[in-house]
């Protein structure tokens, strides 16, 4: 009799964006005439940039001649989309990252997920709190926790509060820990990391022998100066880091899909007989044998991520959503609520008004503005009394949403 | 200190095609001047429909407009494509199979590796011998075997050989396994199963409670029209099997990327409090967590095989391979050499000359002729003896190598 993995009926509840397209799709049905306005799930509304259109019909035209066609790509991405990525993303910031250190893949989501696959079972894990879902339910599935508690939170994962009480700045854990996820600039609390807050982090993972698990999907909409793009600024890092990116926000690429990891050489864990092994090798290994790599066609899309033309296009795309993270910041200030993020990042964390709870808030913004948001109690317990407004939508939608907040729900 | 998987330890050497790749490298390097001939890893070589390319331009420029742009999709695959397929794959042979529970992924190797998060540690697993080497590779890198032995077999799997003494018709496994690895049209050996055969496969899954995991990725190749395409085309298989599917073979998308998994509901696996779970609801939050769908315009690409004008052009480009397996079949047979399969499937099973190993004849056939094939014994100890070619070439390259072979190394 097969047996399943019993550690997903630990899993405490759907997936959050599951449980808010439910009760959308509920209110959907019971005012189908209202006209809602989906400022919830992080997704880009932009057209595809022209540089990266006219480069993936361009490859769609080769796989149409077989001298040109391409079968099978290398498992971790093309040596001309892995050269781009290492020059533009990193060496042009001053981060030593070659080519062979990463690995191009189809999201993030996957890829931060995936890697507790090489990762063992007995390593403690510290999150931030609120924290991406993907994380902590990934550990969940893989049987890294207990069950969870009345505030969601699992037994086994050390919770790092992420509030306005420490200006969303997670102390270090108290005790050590193995494995620590960060996200900058935040997801979803909008916060950003200073050079000195990551030294900090660095500093203690190796001092600590701490694999930091750093996601930088939102590192575009940086716009201050002096905050860093990636953990690989922070001198060290390359000993004690791995870093997700994404195609995603940036270049609109939630529907089509390209990401990557990059695994520096010469980063190690533990195996059980004490030895120390690369983490690199383990992580090829992994995509050789789980992964076929990225379309052609979608490869060719990013690299042209990196052309003149492209890196414009894509800084305009990124311009309009920071506009509205503007625009919402100051309407929802004009409101009377306190917000926070929205300025290196596309998230506006919102204080919820009178202490409300996060889904009170989240069915009277629905029910009386029509606009869809995320609680904050959905990305962990101290996201309570808090809520994200995303930036990813039409100017358009995004004023009207603003309008309507002001009308019916200013405080 | 973050401790590694240790699992991946025991992977007793690279995997089979990364090996070939490094003793091609060091032939090629040392023979600049040869020019190979690869019949090897089973990658298409033939330009990608037109019908296929139409669509996919024509998803490219929808993503170029804000109205008609696409952003996340459903992590299972759009409504359109999981509809196509439940109705041309399925419901056109006769198959129950429904929209809702097809699940799109970017690929079999990746679904047939991942399935294994959704199932506990504790299954009796069994598989083909030979066999693709993935569903070996992912249970030892999940930590159900012990240590290879010398043969390269895994403590703790169970394998069944197939070979020329039994027809490539496995027993029926001697004590009851949880799980079963089935791969029809075969890789690597091109054998069939009759009805008879997947009866015999169903009754006994049926009777053990054991999963069956079929992998149909070279179904298009059937020609006999009494070869069943799907498992589900047998009474009850709804109740004991998944399906892994891939648009790969049959439309070349190898370097394009879309295949899908057929997870039946009502079929179960038991939980350690010995409850019965659905499978299709563990597969549907795993992807959900760990996967952001396929590329909205591979999909449209994919969505295209099912037209009538992808369907003909499909039909056309499966002919050519399967002509070129014919060739190499009677090519190889006029060598003075034993053939196997190469009927139904484009794998061209060869039993070696005079006993010579696997790995010795790969070494001559590269020396001697420039031909790049795959060791039998790559793919497990019962595979040593036999080697695979493979029909995916052009016709010049399929007559070329087979001129060389019977000049070179006729018996």
């Amino acid at each position: 009799m097969a047996r399943i993995n019993d550690n997903y009926l630990k899993l405490a509840a759907g997936y959050l964006f599951p449980e808010i397209a439910r009760r959308v799709n509920a209110f959907a049905e019971a005012n189908p005439e209202a006209k809602l306005i989906k400022l919830g799930i992080g997704d880009v509304t932009e057209p595809l940039p022209e540089a990266i259109r006219t480069a993936m019909i361009r490859a769609v035209n080769e796989m149409g001649k077989s001298e040109s066609f391409h079968g099978y790509g290398p498992e971790q991405g093309y040596a001309w989309l892995r050269e781009a990525i290492a020059d533009h993303d990193y060496k042009a910031r001053g981060c030593e990252i070659d080519a062979s250190e990463i690995f191009v893949s189809d999201g993030s989501k996957c890829d931060s997920g995936n890697i507790l696959d090489i990762l063992g079972h007995d390593n403690t894990i510290a999150v931030c709190d609120p924290v991406y879902p993907v994380y902590v339910d990934t550990n969940v599935m893989a049987g890294h926790t207990g069950g969870a508690n009345e505030d969601g939170r699992y037994e086994g994962l050390v919770y790092l509060p992420m509030t306005d009480a420490n200006s969303f700045e997670p102390a270090l854990p108290e005790s050590p820990v193995d494995v620590v996820y960060l996200c900058y600039p935040n997801n979803p609390t909008g916060a950003t990391a200073s050079r000195e807050t990551l030294k900090a982090w660095v500093d203690y993972a190796l001092a600590n022998n701490t694999l930091i698990l750093f996601d930088a999907a939102y590192h575009a909409f940086i716009t201050d100066e002096d905050v860093p793009h990636s953990i690989y600024e922070i001198e060290g890092a390359r000993k004690c880091a791995i870093e997700f990116r994404s195609f995603s926000k940036n270049a609109g690429f939630t529907g089509t899909r390209c990401a990557f990891t990059v695994v520096p050489k010469g980063l190690t864990g533990k195996a059980s007989d004490g030895s120390d092994v690369e983490i690199h090798g383990l992580w090829n290994r992994r995509q050789s044998t789980k992964f076929n790599g990225v379309s052609y066609i979608v490869q060719r899309g990013a690299e042209a991520a990196y052309s003149e033309e492209g890196k414009a296009q894509i800084e305009e795309l990124v311009g309009f959503y920071m506009e509205n993270a503007r625009l919402i910041r100051e309407g929802l200030i004009a409101a009377g609520m306190t917000v926070f993020g929205g300025i290196n990042a596309p998230y506006v964390w919102v204080k919820t008004p009178d202490g409300v709870s996060s889904w009170d808030f989240f069915d009277q913004l629905l029910n009386e503005a029509h606009v869809v948001g995320t609680p904050g109690s959905g990305f962990g317990a101290s996201g309570e009394g808090y809520f994200r407004i995303s930036a990813f939508n039409s100017r358009e939608n995004v004023e009207e949403a603003l309008q309507r907040i002001g009308a019916k729900l200013a405080v």
